[in-house]
């Protein structure tokens, strides 16, 4: 397939048209940013490990019975993934509390939660991406019912799946951000990607952070965080 | 039964315990609050019409099979409720898009939705009660599934009830919050009040609030709002 004109360009990936209409190339880029785009600076090799390591994680939740975008990897940066239409919601689920759930509810980072929870947040970068459930997603026309229940299946199957295999590599799944999408023939796969920018990985022994957090919290060696997440997929050395 | 102490003061009530446990006397204040208390004032009468008009929906909404916390109007101030336990969520019911739903999703008020939502707010002074969902309600334990779906079912009725009612006297029921409590047996009762301060009321023909809107935004009059919506009910006058 011939890349042809790029259509997007977003924070962290460039995507390109192909002379096949059902097919796009992806392109991730070092750029990091943080805080809705108020700060913004490179993770030097970010591209290549987020492209491969998303790779290997969608081909493993097809395994699963988890579609996904994924078509064929092209290089250490681009792929082939399937055109879609994005649902506008991202799709995050907790396993402890951190971040903005944290913050929002008063609770200490890491602390142990009665259940997984799931969050919608309305895509739009004007609004700051704002928290909202699945009335308001059906009452705004982001989302019907049965794309929400699609979804949320989907969302706690990933959840499974990456936390016993995250676990098994010594790193524990704190939260993770999802993006799905719609085919030309409306089936909804698991798009975007799966990386140390959308996850947040603790080491289970040390709690160290090896993810985005040492970007946006200034904590040091972000990639020396995303090479280590990286090896323990047996990737590199 | 006698008036004991007073066991709680908020912004626009006093809780005072009785002779006898599962009862409480509610005494409603004049006092008016927005804005997470940053703006305070008074709308004279409005303790009254908020008694009563609270104690007589709350009667036609036992009719409706929605259990209440009413038990007895003691004078136009002060009502006999059951004693509870509130539930730590606050339950928003919308028909059109006013106020922190249009402020979150940039909608303008009054724009109509494809459903009607239903949000729960975490009753936190301190946190601003953010809105939350019921994953977020039972990992932090603030309801179980049961209670979750306790209250769905009831704030859903309630709106039904009170959106044709309103219509019948002129008034648009554009959204409204509830609580709701556990009794001394584990029964869920809806709790609080019904009225102004928790409606937004707009005149179906006008378009005028009728609401506590007119205190928040200082659109003049609060007090014949109040007064408008009460003798539409049928009372006063």
């Amino acid at each position: 397939m011939k890349q042809l004109d790029m259509i997007y360009e977003g924070k962290a990936k460039k995507v390109f048209l192909t002379d096949d209409p059902n097919v796009v190339i992806v392109d991730y880029k070092d750029d990091a940013t943080a805080f809705n785009g108020l700060k913004k600076g490179t993770i030097v090799g970010k591209g290549a490990i987020n492209n491969r390591m998303t790779n290997f994680l969608m081909r493993k939740l097809e395994e699963q019975g988890v579609p996904t975008h994924f078509v064929e990897e092209i290089d250490d940066r681009k792929t082939y993934v399937k055109k879609v239409d994005i649902i506008p919601l991202e799709v995050i689920i907790r396993n402890k509390a951190a971040g903005s759930f944290s913050k929002r509810l008063g609770i200490p980072e890491g602390t142990a939660l009665k259940c997984s929870t799931l969050e919608f947040s309305y895509k739009d970068d004007d609004l700051g991406d704002p928290l909202i459930n699945s009335y308001m997603a059906k009452a705004i026309g982001a989302a019907t019912q049965e794309e929400i229940d699609t979804i949320t299946d989907y969302a706690f199957k990933v959840n499974d799946f990456l936390k016993a295999f995250f676990r098994e590599i010594g790193i524990e799944l704190i939260d993770f951000k999802l993006e799905f999408g719609k085919t030309a023939d409306g089936t909804i796969v698991l798009a975007d990607e799966i990386s140390p920018d959308t996850c947040r990985y603790w080491d289970i022994e040390t709690g160290e952070h090896l993810d985005k957090d040492r970007f946006r919290r200034d904590l040091g060696d972000p990639e020396g965080a995303y090479q280590e997440v990286f090896k323990r997929l047996g990737f590199g050395e």
